[in-house]
């Protein structure tokens, strides 16, 4: 039965992810210094070996084969979702991919020399080549999957997204961050002159947060058994379903920055714990894509862990794992805080978006080749005057080359980190309606009906439809920036 | 080029071993207790990978077309070893493999459920089962290497070693021991008499022994770089030759069994870390076998570790690190114990081989049917009571049930343990020979004079040549029992 062929060939590709998973985290947390070189070998060899199982003739085949076959419904959408990573992976000629790895690899590495003098000079011709590169993939993509080309390119991090929903939504959502951005920042800065911001008391030793910390992580559900939490330079949550892998940083003079970090990426963690474990091995059983990846860690970092009502329940922990004893008016200010800044990964929730949308609207016009490369730091800088009212021209460090993303060849990843708000926001109303005392649970540091909505409505579904299709159906609607909207104007607005 | 296809071929396979290799470390050091299951498939899937890809017919092919190349000297060496791996791993059935492996967990599973009890009634069948195969095996592989059956199984272990050569010496220290013994014993009681062992002061911050631990290493030439040290429930020495992942365990009322854990692992790490890494990937570049690295580990641990010498130098880094102020008086009662026991994990140097030697006889004797399971008990009662004077009959726990390796389907490795112990002692003697200022260099911290020999000898070669050329080009004779004899006696004599 070629069904059967199919799912041992899921369960091989599924060893080596893992393999491929562990070996990135031990790399981040383990690793002696002088073992990177060989790593570095064994992974590109594994990936290579991946790549070349997962694009082998004879899937296509088993797959026509078994859709003749008699399948239960959930093994249909497994074979359906299976063809959609099989055409998503096979679409560009294997000269092309490796053309792609060589000049993506060659102008991240110009980029990481160039970033930190802001040598625009010398990187701009590099991104000229990825950008050529990456209007070729478009078009491939595009031709095969007979979707236009920048959706052809936003399908392999969320199928079903398109530009004709996400446009619309992004242009309402920066025509209103716009007009809010300086009453909220007026009305932030009338209540700082009030009630200034109180300052942290010092030393906070590595153990007691990573304590407070995991007391957090159990506390919104994350699993023990079956996960941990380290340290790493960058933190990240890898690792694999069964164990997932949180890391994170700590400054000993500073703790909410760790802390929250932790909530985010613990929001990640439980959307990989919750995956259904028996589709597990097939592509059904994963993580549907980056923008719902990014909902439910902002879930947890923002629509809970920036909540008042959630700091009802944490700040008591932070008195007792840090000696800390803060009042709800000494921390809101902290986690609340919103400023103008240049750098998108420094940005809070309301100014977050317009870094986004700014990436989303260049990205889209240097495929069309109606922007050049050349154009960008002007491009760049007027936008940014348009929405955030600060210029970059002279400071292309903190301008288009402050992000890894297009110099290795990342277009169409950046709406991901919006979408994701935008989501998280959707679905906290979702729950909050038909569960009116979820504010008061959370109060009481009782997270289990807020994951039961999860579990059914997101986590079990995994790749099991469309990116669109989980939000429509977890929530009852269309992606709609009313509910993202709505939760800043509550939270910022006075 | 058919070279070039092998190498390429040995580079697949290389980065298998290393996520094996690194999987297997991350298991014991890092993983979530519930991640076990899910770890298990993804490695048995990849070792399927590996065997699969290893044993491919087309190797062989390769293998005949690239004797015809013009290769270099080392080329051929690796093609020939490549070859002499290939066979080995090819000289099986598939399905006997099969049969193998769940035979072997089947009773590994049931020994580990029957051991508790001594419940040997319950265990016996098990391991009737595993003879009757491992007596199979034997004359397969016998077949296909045109060697004895036990000459057969002991080559996957190390190449080239035999019974012609290893019995006459096993018997001739069996008779040395048994006298030397109870001599041994005599004369370290009236030592204990004058002088009784001092006692340990008794706290040891785990954090401290690691310190001294580390410094160990670092001294006797470890490197940091390319390894790490940490903890696991049964210390081992993992990880790939760029990055060793040796593992201890601590108990804080005793500093000797972790220190002299981590000497002998650090034996075993010098060999991963010092082997060639221009053929890494080639079988040839890899670690000769058991015996040779066994050797290696009882180096640093046996003929360094608890050479008086050594203790000079170490002593005062106990001091800094411990707060324990011991004259090599002190010291050298403690780690120079012996005792009679039934257990061959809690043995020391002199009695050691004779928990071996046993082993090595009862097995060959198993294997040949001249002895049977039911006869087991007994056999080892009457060997144990003629070697070291204890009777195990009424405890097979601690008897016949007491290790992992038959239960397994590991037949033909248990010499390699006393053969390290042999070759150690050879391979000091012959540095001895030509650096008379060898313990003195030794008390001054100083290894780097050790360690050429030894890199020079042992490291270098790899898997160049078989077991027994090795040492012989390395110490300028065979296999010879007289220069562990003559350590045993200048250590434990008076
Ligand atoms: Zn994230
Ligand atoms: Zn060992």
């Amino acid at each position: 039965m070629s069904y059967a062929k199919l799912d041992a060939h899921c369960r091989a590709l599924g060893a080596l992810e893992h393999a491929l998973s562990i070996l990135g985290t031990d790399e981040a947390t383990n690793m002696a210094p002088g073992g990177g070189e060989e790593r570095a070998e064994a992974m590109a060899t594994l990936s290579g070996m991946y790549h070349r199982q997962a694009t082998d003739g004879h899937v296509r085949d088993w797959i026509e084969t078994a859709k003749t076959e008699v399948l239960e419904p959930q093994q249909k959408i497994a074979l359906g979702e299976l063809e959609r990573s099989y055409i998503n992976m096979t679409c560009l000629p294997s000269d092309f991919v490796e053309r792609k790895m060589r000049t993506s690899m060659r102008s991240e590495q110009l980029w990481r020399s160039a970033r930190p003098n802001g040598d625009w000079q010398a990187f701009a011709p590099a991104l000229e080549g990825v950008v050529s590169m990456m209007r070729e993939e478009a078009a491939m993509r595009a031709e095969v999957l007979g979707l236009a080309p920048y959706d052809a390119l936003m399908e392999q991090f969320d199928p079903g997204n398109r530009t004709a929903q996400i446009t619309p939504v992004f242009t309402e959502l920066k025509a209103f961050l716009v007009d809010f951005l300086p009453a909220a920042l007026a009305a932030q800065e009338e209540r700082l002159a009030k009630r200034p911001l109180k300052a942290l008391s010092g030393d906070y030793p590595v153990e007691r947060q990573k304590a407070l910390g995991i007391e957090m992580m159990k506390a919104v559900g994350f699993d023990m058994n079956h996960g941990s939490l380290s340290i790493s330079d960058h933190p990240f949550c890898g690792g694999v379903p069964s164990d997932v892998r949180m890391t994170t940083r700590y400054r000993t003079d500073e703790f909410l920055s760790a802390l929250m970090g932790i909530l985010h990426e613990t929001g990640h963690g439980l959307y990989e714990q919750n995956l259904p474990k028996d589709w597990a091995h097939w592509p059904s059983g994963k993580a549907r894509g980056m923008s719902i990846h990014e909902s439910q860690s902002l879930f947890v970092e923002k629509q809970i862990g920036r909540n008042p009502a959630f700091w009802n329940f944490a700040l008591p922990l932070v008195d007792t794992h840090l000696q800390e004893n803060w009042t709800m008016e000494d921390l809101l200010p902290h986690v609340h805080l919103i400023k103008r800044g240049k750098i998108r990964v420094d940005a809070d929730e309301v100014t977050y978006p317009l870094h986004v949308i700014l990436r989303y609207e260049i990205e889209q016009e240097l495929l069309a080749g109606t922007l050049e490369v050349k154009e960008l730091p002007e491009a760049w800088d007027a936008k940014m005057q348009a929405s955030l009212g600060i210029s970059t021209l002279d400071d292309p460090k903190n301008g288009p080359m402050q992000d890894v993303h297009w110099p290795s060849g990342s277009f169409g990843y950046f709406p991901s980190y919006t979408l994701g708000a935008l989501m998280a926001a959707q679905q906290w109303a979702a729950i909050a309606r038909i569960n009116p005392e979820v504010e008061r649970q959370i109060a009481e540091g009782d997270f289990s009906q807020v994951n039961e909505w999860r579990r059914d409505n997101i986590w079990s579904k995994a790749s099991t439809a469309s990116t669109p299709d989980i939000l429509r159906q977890a929530t009852g609607e269309d992606l709609n920036p009313a509910y993202f909207i709505a939760h800043l104007q509550a939270r910022y607005g006075q």
